[in-house]
């Protein structure tokens, strides 16, 4: 059998480094190719540059034309719960009783395989929908969804991190299980479906306040025997928890419950982070672990504003993705997430400016809680894949990676839209500040109509127009 | 030449008092008709009730019926620019450079009237398209473009507050006017047009920052010599902004700065409101004026978190309107104003609780920031209409008032909505709870895909099946 080849030609954007180490040029930090080729080959991107050059060096190869879009790579959703796609945007609570009202009852519910199966195809068609290709995400403390989870990103080909979810406190009966049981789910799995595929396996134990100490040790040995692992779980989320979690496990804060059993190292993220201290995100930097950002859940349930800029500190960098925490995050659109990510810095500019109280002014953290939409774009495709250590798998477009990419409408979205775009181009962009500015339109003028299709592995995953009959007749 | 009578047949949610005064049984602030029947003539409600009750009445009038949709009375825009709807989600500014770089000069290019009109076809097609039937609008420094939005909705027949925007300090040259060209403009469009149909009109002094002791003057001389038109402006926005605003006004606070003139008082709205003291607030309730909540432009522009449960002190109640503030807010749609209300109250609550620092518990301001899916719609409805003395005319669908309504789609938005709905009813809401936990699900997993028909004064005016090939050509 003779490798397959295909190609797609239209205008690509994407990153190369991080914006936030060019303030004063954030181009440098960008690519983008206004007529450009990417030739695949069995799924990896073979070779990448303007149509112009490279087309001749293919002259047998089948292109598809995809015009009037920008492409970029596929998004990448740092935090996110399967088994909440069906109850995001649940009224009225904070994290905890939020928790144990709406989210703990629909998680049990996905304990029935039938249950779990239909919960897994609208969540990947959601994503797809959403142009989400990679995810990091939780399931739940049954070692079955998690395999249900597996098999159906398979199906899809994807590229995700999951894991049987380790949770023996805090949640009722039927909702936890046993370290012991933890571990040996969690072995089971592990073996069955780390780099089996695009799949890979996260050590999750759910967060510090639902995990014993014998739930964390287990965790820890998990992580001494398979090394290569990921470790995915929750940090210093909401005021009231972080107490509750510092009392259960005797430490000055919220990280230190992590590392007192090793977990906290390259491949290690914390969702949210909302309340971290200087000198934890000091630690996290030399770790060489990871923050997930996640705005609109962080709003929802009202922790509060995330220090972007302080994580974005030269000096003590922290690596960064972006998160929706469906169904603490109310939309799956990572568009989205960017929206409120941009506003959140924009309140964390005010608070360092030294307009409110001179005592707080920071000018330079301040001008790095801007989101630019280089920022913002870098952070939710390059910038996610290097905090998850998959820079040489996805991200970007250079040769050799992972095909997984978008191709974005700039007219999508609310109706007034396109004629709010065509004051930034006429006929499409043709510099890349252009195309930057259609981009910053598309996660704040427009939203997950801008999708107009999803790719993985070069092949097309969501087709907007022809998604959605599909999608609208009951499961 | 007879009366025009006709029936809308499908099922009804409205409100008949604040759901804020209700907090132990909400559902005696609302109205739920499963199957209901509202009887218009001339475009005025004529009966309104229970389908089974009425219809034998009416025999000979030709009824519509709209099914599977919850029918609302039409949204009102409590804050808006008519000329910022093309720039709405510009980047990367807080409020005063912003307006600089990006809003003068495009407001400018309302003085030629061509483009006047363009915008205001794509303004009003925006807010039908959102479900908003009723706004309170800026236009510019120019007399022609307030004609033209005036004109544009007559046309319309939408029941609308707007008025010559007054500023001369502050703006570039070419975006201001003198104290007395305003005040000869204003008297001339507000004899022309206030109550002329369903239009009314407001004095509007930009706001403080941008008037001159002399615009000011002028705002006062028109107040007292026109006691019934409203007065429409700005207040307590930005720290920068405010702290420039008293410098140059020589007030202690930024309310006096138009209280000094006589202008607070009952159809006075301040937008924004941010910042206001409890002092500034207490003055606000007691002369019966209001504020118009904007957060989706707070957290955009990055000014703050508005202080909603304070706002609604029982001992001291500031009237609200709720408003997009297009273009510092980023959509028309006021559900999307929910959805980021609904989360700047989550994080008041959380700052309330005592959990960050028990100094500052207040449980019961804390309760008062959860905005339900009975205070969120009030707000927008019946709430709105209050806070601009507009409840006998507007609001809800008591027989006398005008019938502009919304029927909503609980299944429109992002592709996961469906399935999310589904777990709330099954065909249809049968009783008050389940048509509010629709009502929630529409702001906070919904969006403005929801709004599928949009009625005003009997006619329907928006539809979305057949509104889109319309809106997406070029103009």
């Amino acid at each position: 059998m003779g490798t397959a080849r295909s190609a797609i030609r239209g205008s690509f954007f994407d990153f190369v480094d991080d914006p936030w180490k060019h303030p004063d040029d954030e181009k440098k930090s960008a690519r983008f190719i206004q007529d450009g080729l990417m030739v695949i080959e069995d799924g990896i991107i073979k070779d990448f540059g303007s149509f112009e050059t490279l087309s001749a060096n293919y002259p047998h190869v089948q292109v598809t034309h995809i015009p009037n879009r920008l492409i970029l790579p596929g998004f990448i959703d740092g935090h996110i719960h399967l088994a909440q796609t069906r109850v995001l945007g649940s009224y009225g609570e904070q994290l905890l009783p939020w928790l144990q009202k709406w989210i703990f009852p629909e998680e049990k519910r996905y304990s029935d395989l039938e249950y779990a199966r239909k919960g897994c195809e609208h969540f990947f068609n959601n994503l797809l929908a959403a142009g989400t290709t990679t995810c990091q995400a939780f399931t739940t403390h049954d070692a079955t969804v998690a395999d249900a989870f597996f098999t159906a990103a398979t199906t899809r080909n994807m590229r995700v991190i999951s894991g049987v979810t380790g949770i023996d406190m805090f949640a009722p009966e039927g909702s936890t299980d046993t370290p012991e049981n933890f571990y040996n789910d969690s072995k089971k799995l592990l073996e069955k479906w780390h780099k089996n595929g695009r799949n890979l396996y996260a050590i999750t134990p759910r967060f510090a306040l639902g995990c014993s100490a014998e739930m964390m040790t287990a965790c820890q040995r998990l992580r001494k025997e398979y090394p290569d692992v990921y470790v995915n779980t929750h940090v210093s989320e909401n005021p009231t928890e972080i107490r509750v979690c510092l009392e259960n496990h005797g430490t000055k804060d919220y990280l230190e419950a992590y590392e007192k059993y090793d977990l906290v190292g390259p491949r290690f993220t914390g969702g949210h982070g909302v309340w971290l201290s200087d000198d934890e995100m000091r630690r996290i930097s030399i770790a060489g672990a990871a923050v997930s950002f996640c705005p609109t859940s962080n709003l929802f349930l009202g922790n509060g504003l995330f220090r972007l800029g302080k994580a974005k500190d030269p000096n003590q960098p922290v690596k960064l993705s972006f998160g929706s925490d469906i169904g603490g995050g109310n939309r799956f659109s990572m568009l989205h997430v960017l929206d409120e990510a941009y506003k959140v810095g924009m309140c964390n500019n005010t608070m360092l400016d030294g307009s409110l109280d001179p005592r707080f002014k920071n000018t330079a953290e301040a001008e790095r809680n801007k989101l630019s939409p280089y920022r913002a774009f870098w952070s939710i495709t390059l910038g996610s894949a290097e905090s998850l250590y998959l820079q040489d798998t996805i991200g970007n477009f250079t040769p050799g990676k992972e095909a997984d990419f978008v191709a974005l409408d700039w007219t999508g979205g609310q109706t007034g839209t396109a004629w709010h775009t065509e004051v930034l181009v006429q006929d499409g962009p043709t510099t890349m500040d252009e195309a930057a500015n259609l981009l910053f339109s598309m996660m704040m003028v427009g939203d997950d109509r801008c999708v107009d299709q999803t790719w993985v592995m070069g092949k097309q995953l969501y087709c907007q127009s022809t998604a959605k009959p599909a999608l609208a007749g009951k499961y």
